[in-house]
């Protein structure tokens, strides 16, 4: 059996509804971010980076932080969304994400959302760059149903970010390809269950 | 033969000292982003996020952009740096220096290096953050000689970041097992040959 340790939020997402996806059991933890629960001594031997998500194989022993590390722990170990001959494309544009969509994207959702007005030069930049990655991601998918061609953990790590798209002021309408691909994605059922992973806050955002 | 596209960053050094390490012959082009290099067109066909560094493989045809990909490609088409038996793990801080480690203390270069004063929210936001992951790695490395016991290619993509250390304003005194990390590698022939590219631009800074 497998431990999720997750919360509400993009990064989180992407581990539980890989795990839907995989059709395999496992026991969620809610960590709740907004109370500092990820400060807690018993969560930092598993996830150092105080940071969700984090799994435990219990069949394994493996503790694991970083979701795109556990991304393809899981991918290998059920032997999907990772396909063998793709490999090392699947790796770049989940480096991508990891490395840029992500973590620019949170800059945007930090001064976008959550502290408007600290920083007009902080705003600038952020959606500049929020809408800089849109574009790098709606030319990729031009021709390609998904990422890669087929459905891998490219795909299930980028998703839940542009599920946000709102918090970064970014119109879908903008990158018709991101568009099509987001809703080809969201309107799967174990995408559905996956998304409300600890809880149900609220429904699936339109494309 | 290896065709790598690079400049003088943190990121570009992470492959020129992989393959310094690896002993394999390639060659560089230097991408000049202080002039925009990185958005020519016949660049974008190898790297379509426009950053170096970025790959081409003459003897397979593949290309490929983040450094964090190519690191595995390469280590795993020669075969050392990337141990099987510890895969997982040092895709896990591999993970944790493409995401957070390399990302964040980006931002603290552009507030902190190069555009002082233009938001004192965001200087104070990167440098705690800065701190915060040095806190992370020196926990890491108490009782470790590497990250992962053994000089990985964890190891080769963190340590050109720790290498800008006085940009981010980090005293490496103040993580004493960071700043012996550092010094070990810094001492190594390969780190020393693949610093210095494309150009040799300064020495390698002292811990
Ligand atoms: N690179 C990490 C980022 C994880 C991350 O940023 N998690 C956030 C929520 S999405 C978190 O736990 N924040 C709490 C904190 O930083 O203290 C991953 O992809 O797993
Ligand atoms: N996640 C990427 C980041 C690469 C990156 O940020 N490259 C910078 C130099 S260190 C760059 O090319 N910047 C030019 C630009 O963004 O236009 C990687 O690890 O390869």
């Amino acid at each position: 059996m497998i431990d999720l340790y997750s919360w509400n939020t993009p990064n989180g997402r992407k581990v539980s509804i890989l795990l839907e996806e995989l059709n395999v059991p496992y026991n969620v933890h809610a960590v709740d971010i907004t109370k500092g629960e990820q400060l807690e001594a018993e969560f930092l031997t598993i996830s150092p980076n105080n940071k969700i998500p984090a799994i435990r194989d219990n069949e394994t022993g493996v503790t694991l932080m970083e979701s795109g590390a556990i991304l393809i722990y899981l991918a290998e170990k059920y032997g999907q969304f990772l396909p063998r001959e793709n490999r090392i494309e699947i790796y770049e544009w989940l480096m991508w994400q990891m490395a840029g969509f992500g973590p620019m994207l949170g800059q945007a959702h930090h001064f976008l959302k959550y502290n408007r007005g600290v920083s007009t030069y902080a705003e600038e930049r952020y959606g500049e760059e929020a809408r800089r990655l849109y574009g790098v991601l709606d030319r990729r998918l031009e021709g390609r149903d998904y990422i890669i061609g087929e459905y891998t953990i490219a795909d299930i790590a980028c998703w839940p970010w542009v599920s946000r798209h709102e918090w970064q002021e970014i119109d879908l309408r903008d990158y018709p390809h991101v568009r099509k691909w987001y809703q080809r994605i969201a309107a799967r059922p174990a995408v559905q269950r996956g998304y409300h992973v600890p809880d149900h806050v609220n429904q699936i955002p339109q494309g």
